[in-house]
This record gives C-alpha cells, structure tokens and sequence, in this order.
C-alpha cells in the first residue's frame, strides 16, 4: 500500500491523478496548509523540506513530484511511452513545468524564498501574469494539433493539467491559448481526473 | 552521433559529463553567452527557451537538463541503478537540484526574468548566500557517510557536482558541509570529469 502526503490543490494533485489512473493500490494523507501541518515535528520528520507531495513507499519515502511521477509510471506500467525519445519528451515537459513554470507561479505567492523586502515580493507578483503567459505560449508550442503530448497519454499530460489549474488565479486566460483550453477539457473529462477533483473540492 | 548545446561552465556540464562518461558518440557544439548565441534565430530555431542544453538525437532534440541526463542514462544503460525505488531517489535529487537548487542561484544572476525593479534584483541577490547554504544543508543530509547517493555512480551524483561549482560564488564555503566537501572531491577526481573540466576551463 502506497501512501500520498497531499495537500489540497497544490503540484500533489499531479501524482494524486496518477495514482487514481494507474489502479495502484494506495489512501491519501491530508496535509493542511491552513493549519501549518507542514511545518509541524511529525511531517517534517518525513520531509525534511516542509513541502508537498511525498510519497511513502515500502522501501523509504520519495519526495519531488516528477521523481514520484516517474515512480509510479514504472512500478505501474503506464502512463509512459516506451520509446525512449518519447520518455525523453515526457520528462522534458515535466521538467520545464517543475522547473521553471511552477517557479514562476510560486512568486506570486512566496515571494519570502528568495527575498526578504515586501517591496520585492510586490515586484515579484506583479509580474506573474507576464511570465505564466509566456510559459503557458512555450507549453503551447509543444503540444500537438490533437490529443496527448507524444501519443500516448502520459504523466507529461497529468501533471501539465495540474500546473493549468493555476492560470486564471494567476491571470491567464487559457483560451488564449486553444491547444493548452482543449488539452486542459480532455483532462478535465477522465473519470479518475473528476474524482480526483472531487476529493480537492 | 549525438550534439549537445552548451555554454561553458553553465548547467550543461551536467550532461556533457554524463556523456563523457558513458563513451557514447558525442560532439559539443559550443553556445556563447558573451556572444548572446542563446537568443540568434538560428540557436532559438533549436530551442526556442533560448538556453542550454540542448540535445540533438537522430529523432529530434531534447531540451532540460534532468530529461538529458535520463536519457544518456537510458540509451547507454549506465549512470542509474536498477531498482526502482534506488531510481527514484536519483531523480528525487536531480529534481530538487533543477527546480529548487538551480532557481535559488538563478536569483543571484537572473532576477530580471521574476521582477521588473531593480531594488528587488539586489534584495534577490542578497539572499542568494541564504538560500544556496540551505540547499546545501538539505543536500548534505540525503548524501549516505562515504560514496555515492545511491550506492552506485548516477546522474544524480553529475547534476549535484555542477551544481555544487557554483556554490563559492554564491557565498557558501563547500566544506562547511564535510559529505558535500567529500562528493566534490571524488566527484573531482574522476578522468571523465577532468576531460570536461578542461573544455570548460
């Protein structure tokens, strides 16, 4: 039994939809970031680094929402490509979207990691509409005319719904970008994606 | 034959030491920041991010550091363990280095891509010391007493040693963090990295 640390609504609703998908055996782990649970002895005991998702597993615990992606796409079977140009194009998107698009996101909100002046963080979320654009024109580009990233639906996919999630708090109007409106729908439409849902609603 | 795109003494380091590593057929074709090749038609015609690296395989181009490196992993069959969960804590580490490690040294250099005023570049910068030293701390605490992250040589073990270059730079002393200091200097002493040490140097 694999176990989910998630707080609601946050990058763990990506592997929370993974493991919905794949029929892995698994329960979730509420942590409240009203309540600071994530700052408290007990769960930093497990992630030192404060942060949701970790996954818990029998053999340790895995924290980084691409690694546990990638985690539960092996010991499944699914939701890779077996190509390995194909994973590479998966990993990529996933690396961009917790790499830079979700840094962008991130200084709307916590603008305290990586400057201690108000004024700084102001600055800082004033531009997030600018960069989550640009982001959002670059994940554009990527997707095909159709259907999934490469093909075949992947964690590429899930965990780019996830990050999509975030545009319209963060002043992103995605059907300015029809790719990005119609990949977030077909998403939006899978039985384990609604379920998921309704259990961060 | 592969090309990797990089500019010297950048993240790219990583993934040209894998593949030197690794005796995979490679060419480095050469990017220069001084130059601003990042932002020529011709280099964003390839990588329209405009930044390094960038792989050309004979399928297409693969872009992000982490998505490189699992790939030489994966066509060469070396630089990741086996076991599932030992391949997790792989990319666990490179994710953290790519997504949380790399944008905190970002802020010391790039503030510009976060913040339009001038005034929160320097309070950015002015805490990259902080921030780098806390990563530093984190990192140092999933490294084991002697050897490599997981066990045998990763990738992980590569992105963690590039990163780790920037760190006198970004105000941290390395051997503050004695298992830091130590994975330097193994990481150091290898003939693959020496090579590449000195087409960077």
């Amino acid at each position: 039994m694999l176990t989910l640390y998630a707080a609601k609504n946050t990058v763990a609703v990506a592997p929370h939809i993974a493991l919905e998908e794949t029929g892995l055996s698994y329960q979730i782990s509420w942590v409240s970031f009203a309540d600071n649970d994530q700052r408290k002895p007990e769960y930093l005991a497990l992630n030192p680094k404060g942060r949701v998702p970790a996954l818990v597993t029998a053999d340790g615990i895995i924290t980084e929402a691409p690694a546990i992606l990638d985690y539960i796409a092996e010991i499944s079977g699914d939701l890779m490509p077996t190509d390995a140009y194909a994973r590479a194009k998966v990993r990529e998107l996933v690396s961009y979207l917790a790499s830079t698009m979700h840094p962008n996101h991130a200084h709307g909100l916590r603008g305290e990691r990586w400057s201690d002046d108000p004024a700084a963080h102001a600055s800082m979320k004033a531009k997030v509409p600018e960069t989550m654009a640009a982001s959002s024109a670059y994940v554009e580009s990527c997707l095909p005319d159709n259907g999934w990233l490469v093909g075949t639906y992947s964690i590429a996919d899930i965990h780019l719904y996830n990050v999509c999630r975030w545009l319209k708090g963060d002043g992103v109007d995605i059907t300015d970008y029809p790719k990005l409106a119609a990949h977030f729908d077909a998403m939006h439409a899978r039985p384990a994606v609604v379920r998921v849902e309704g259990a961060h609603g």
